[in-house]
């Protein structure tokens, strides 16, 4: 079955508290190669059956009003990974 | 400056709790095209200058032992984004 996912990040203007504590601890382990951390969310939802364009409507949909919170997140991305591709990735 | 997107999920054969709540609550809408979520990390990392091989196999180490939990997640993914790239996705 083919899956969608959906990539939301914290807006860049707001600050990222998980982020920071990230790059926090990377800079107390010597990485000084790295300038910034962000943190955000990655979901992989499983479609039933076909992915066309109302599948893909209702998932932009749903991303921006269930899976984000307009306030505080971006969704950064949306794009369709077919079963072979998820399958490899494991 | 460049960003290395790294991609953590809950390993496929662990329960994923906060996913089976999202696919709850999309059942509970009324979403029925959708038969599973599972959710997982998206980390973006600012280099300062080039992103060259020693970088990336950097990036590669921190994502197994820092970024991720090696018990329960995988690293499915690091890619490197283009500072044009992450500016048109703002």
């Amino acid at each position: 079955m083919p899956t969608i996912v959906v990539e939301v990040m914290p807006k860049a203007e707001l600050l990222d508290p998980q982020g920071k504590a990230v790059a926090g601890a990377l800079g107390r382990l010597g990485k000084t190669t790295f300038s910034g951390v962000r943190v955000g969310k990655r979901f992989e939802i499983t479609v039933d059956g076909a992915v066309d364009a109302a599948v893909l409507a209702e998932v932009q949909e749903l991303a921006d009003t269930v899976l984000s919170n307009s306030v505080i997140e971006d969704v950064v991305g949306i794009h369709v990974v077919e079963e072979a591709a998820a399958a490899a990735s494991n």
